[in-house]
């Protein structure tokens, strides 16, 4: 018995002689051509309404779209009507060519004739299907049979054409044998070729010859290499631009699509996000992006992501999904430690070196380049380690905190993770922070203080510091002099119990929180048995800061915290 | 100025002499090793919890994976503790070998030797960075820098493994030189090389050299020109298991998959729908069913995809998307009449032929080799044109509409999406082809009927039709004999004002309304002008179904429907 696999056909790739893509580059962008308004729309559980199709058409204008295929207009009366609005509502920029799709079918056509009339940039597209399969299963028929269709619809086409042009239309052809990857690639040839000479297309008046993977029936190498062998074949090929329609069936549209620019072709027909029938059309965005983080001008305007996102969520009622390049929700948040101090690293390298490059590891992509946020690039939960939580109290609240501190504090944020099983948010993350540092404000409390200051002849600092300490029930004085507030305090509490811990590191920033700017002072003392303990104070008062960040320190360290 | 396109460093593919991977194929699956619970689980904004874990490993164990990356036991207790149940709750069947990640740093190995103990099968995977980039903004080392890193977790890996082995452990290993694909070449080689000198592998014990597309940074093609190389100048390759692990930044991960694939790459590591870092991680799913749908044998059971989509939707709370391809929502659904036409065309092919291919345009996959369903393939919107109504009538309700109809019927749908707006359910159709057709009763109704038939001698039919008929407010007799119901019918209108119609053609069959079986007739007639009409007619009785077509089609006529 055969198995349920073994009744798939296998695609037979060309043996190829002399093949050159892998060798080339992609250096500049396609031409490209949105068919979110025909394809993307039709593939719609609810088409766009009319609002919503004038919408889009003005953002794909704004992302600099300048062929955009408006749908079928004789297909319906909500198409006819759309085209008609378009033209007559004098929403068409000059410089932006619309592009109408139709059958290969005389009445069909001549209703689109009647639906662009008053447009000044037209591309008439037509198609048939020219495949092994739809010949034998839906249309009965051989190639000579689907190339009388398309040599037929191309010569109506050409003729109907001739007074729109001579009335001032910049009308140009497009034509896509429909099932393209199905077909033998000579019979393509010969099919194109003869549509070529039935529009009289010419180096000067060229036509589009539209190579769609209308089903994605291959790996994009074999693709790449079909695309090579037509334009190599193709006698007309000076009088024709290449340009593909991919499809991502298998999950490699992208792919598909930049293999095929290195074959040769010269134009993508693609939709935001990569809408279209069944698994969608290539995705604009990627194509687009991919070239940009390639040091390539795409020719399109993705600055602003989140905004094109909303506008596509809220016409298409589709959903961008969370893992999408460059646009979903996630793809700029790192949740491993190990990312996340690479990003630390990397932002930390950027800034000190001055680099006039982007070299920051795990993000392909500069966020602030799509108008996204770094922000949202770390949330914290079990596997996030120490980095990660350090980065959130720098990126989302200002505290900067010394390196040799984000252990301690990675350890009581992944305990707190552990516990809850889930991420937690940098509110609970600055939380913890304040609780275990900031609040550690017992046993021992500074009550009243004051310093004095002066700077003798030679320059140096004379500080003293006079305090009121309370230690549970018990209130007493201090006093000490030293070099500076800290060293002055210091002096004054040697002698007392919690005199066992000597100082080893200081760091002080100002911060904001909420509308107040306040100065933070993070402390590191060591105790008699070589252990560190790090405590955190925040005051007005720059002096006071410190102060209260040593007791921070000592208060955790004899509370065992 | 710079614009912001320049910032970025380009790509520079390798010039790789005497490319052969572009003539290979792939004719059988590669090592399947799922990384859902480690790369996956990391990457969710809530990781899952322990019986979650436990329940998408056992769905992994179900789907056929051998190789399972259960996390990463020393970074957290959380992924200690999935490990220890693992093999402690006795979960893991004897041809499941798990695989442990760790970096390459002694405390963390050792905490993870400890995390294995009592495993029958297991792959030790440690890695460290290898990259430029990251040699310079992270680990501020060179080449000699990372590779001392590497090869010194190898041999404290391979020591600590003895008396694991020796206690009757199957152990292998596994080493990622992370970022591999921002790595110089002859770097990676030379880093790899030593490793597989520093873990003592053979060909007989070989090592899995995992090759990550860490960040995806080119082009398919080019990854695949890197892999050829590296295969090419490894000194041990005999003793390794070349190894992928694509994320999907650049939206190539299946094709850097698979081209890797034909540069010599034998193990892919993957996750279900694609679930990873950032963009995540290569889609086994995918993957699986192209070598599927090209007649290969992937190894894993997908036959019933939504099963494993609802575990994975409720275990991660990631959202499969509606375009993902075999497993999306829509991706069997067809909104283009000319589609729908022709895969009903490729159903019908199939049916009749008796092919033991499956040779249906626009579905790469038969629905039901994965377990999926074809009445939701079409829906009807405004674009669906004429065949997608009458596919629905046929595959939702099981009425089989004639040919010549389905332009009639599909503008009257037609007409109703226009007026809406949005896709009308199959339901709606269902009663708009019983508002036009069935119900059409007026002016023209059948109050009652006989008919009296006999055979000759000669064995003709000879039947006489009786009835009473309400024409608004007036009742008139008729009666009429011919050689069967329809002819005797006709005679007897004979004369009448209805008279004004000759017959085409007819089809009856028997349909299921609820747990009824009825007889429905179609009735072709033709009106003086030419002009075709449809009636439809139903009732239990075979002989009356199509009287009342033929009532419906008149009906229809005279009153301008």
């Amino acid at each position: 018995m055969k198995k349920s696999f073994e009744k798939y056909i296998p695609f037979v790739p060309l043996k190829l002689e002399d093949r050159r893509w892998p060798d080339r580059r992609v250096s500049k962008a396609p031409i490209w051509c949105s068919v979110d308004l025909r394809d993307g729309n039709q593939a719609l559980v609810d088409p766009m309404n009319l609002q919503e199709k004038l919408e889009y058409f003005h953002t794909l204008v704004d992302i600099g779209v300048k062929e955009i295929e408006i749908g079928f207009p004789s297909a319906s009366e909500t198409e006819y009507e759309i085209c008609r609005e378009l033209i007559d509502g004098g929403h068409i920029p000059d410089d932006v060519t619309i592009q109408v799709l139709v059958q290969a079918r005389p009445h069909l056509i001549q209703k689109t004739f009647e639906a662009i009339k008053g447009a000044k940039h037209v591309i008439f597209h037509f198609y048939n299907s020219t495949s092994t399969l739809q010949r034998k299963v839906v249309f009965h028929t051989d190639v000579e049979g689907v190339k009388k269709i398309a040599v037929d619809a191309a010569g109506l086409i050409y003729e109907l054409s001739r007074s729109a042009i001579e009335a001032g239309m910049d009308l140009r052809y497009e034509y896509s044998p429909e099932s393209f990857m199905g077909t033998e690639m000579d019979a393509a040839v010969d099919i194109c070729q003869a549509v070529i000479e039935a529009v009289h297309a010419t180096p000067e008046k060229k036509i589009i010859l539209n190579l769609p993977t209308t089903v994605e029936n291959c790996m994009p190498n074999y693709f790449a290499d079909e695309i090579e062998y037509f334009i190599r074949k193709l006698p007309g090929r000076e009088s024709a631009i290449i340009s593909l329609h991919p499809h991502n069936d298998r999950g490699c549209g992208v792919a598909t699509a930049e293999l095929g620019l290195l074959a040769g072709a010269e134009r993508i027909e693609a939709t935001l996000f990569g809408n279209g029938e069944r698994t969608g059309n290539v995705d604009m965005v990627t194509l687009a992006l991919n070239l940009y983080t390639q040091g390539v001008d795409p020719e399109l305007d993705f600055s602003d992501v989140n905004k094109i996102r909303d506008m596509y969520e809220r016409c298409t009622k589709m959903k961008v999904g969370e893992r999408q390049p460059y646009a979903g929700e996630l793809v700029f948040t790192a949740f491993s430690g190990s990312h996340q101090d690479a990003i630390n690293k990397g932002t930390a390298y950027m800034r000190e070196s001055g680099t006039e490059f982007w070299e920051i590891p795990y993000l392909p992509i500069d966020p602030a380049d799509v108008g996204r946020q770094y922000e949202p690039i770390i949330r914290i939960n079990s596997q996030s380690g120490k980095g990660g939580a350090a980065y959130v109290m720098q990126h989302n609240f200002g505290f900067d905190l010394p390196k040799a501190m984000h252990p301690e504090f990675g350890r009581i944020v992944q305990a707190e993770t552990d516990a809850v099983g889930r991420e937690i948010t940098p509110q609970r993350i600055y939380d913890l922070f304040k609780a275990n540092y900031i609040d550690a404000a017992a046993p021992y409390q500074l009550l009243r203080h004051s310093f004095a200051e002066f700077t003798d002849e030679d320059g140096r600092s004379h500080v003293t510091f006079a305090g009121t300490i309370r230690h549970h029930d018990t209130v007493f004085q201090v006093q000490g002099s030293g070099n500076g507030p800290i060293d002055s305090f210091f002096n004054a509490i040697h002698g007392q119990k919690m005199d066992q811990f000597t100082f080893v590191d200081y760091k002080e920033h100002a911060v904001s929180v909420g509308s107040d700017s306040m100065a933070v002072a993070y402390i590191q003392l060591r105790d008699k048995g070589g252990q560190d303990h790090f405590g955190v104070g925040i005051s007005h008062n720059i002096n006071l800061a410190p102060l209260k960040g040593i007791l921070s320190a000592i208060n955790r360290a004899v509370s065992g915290t």
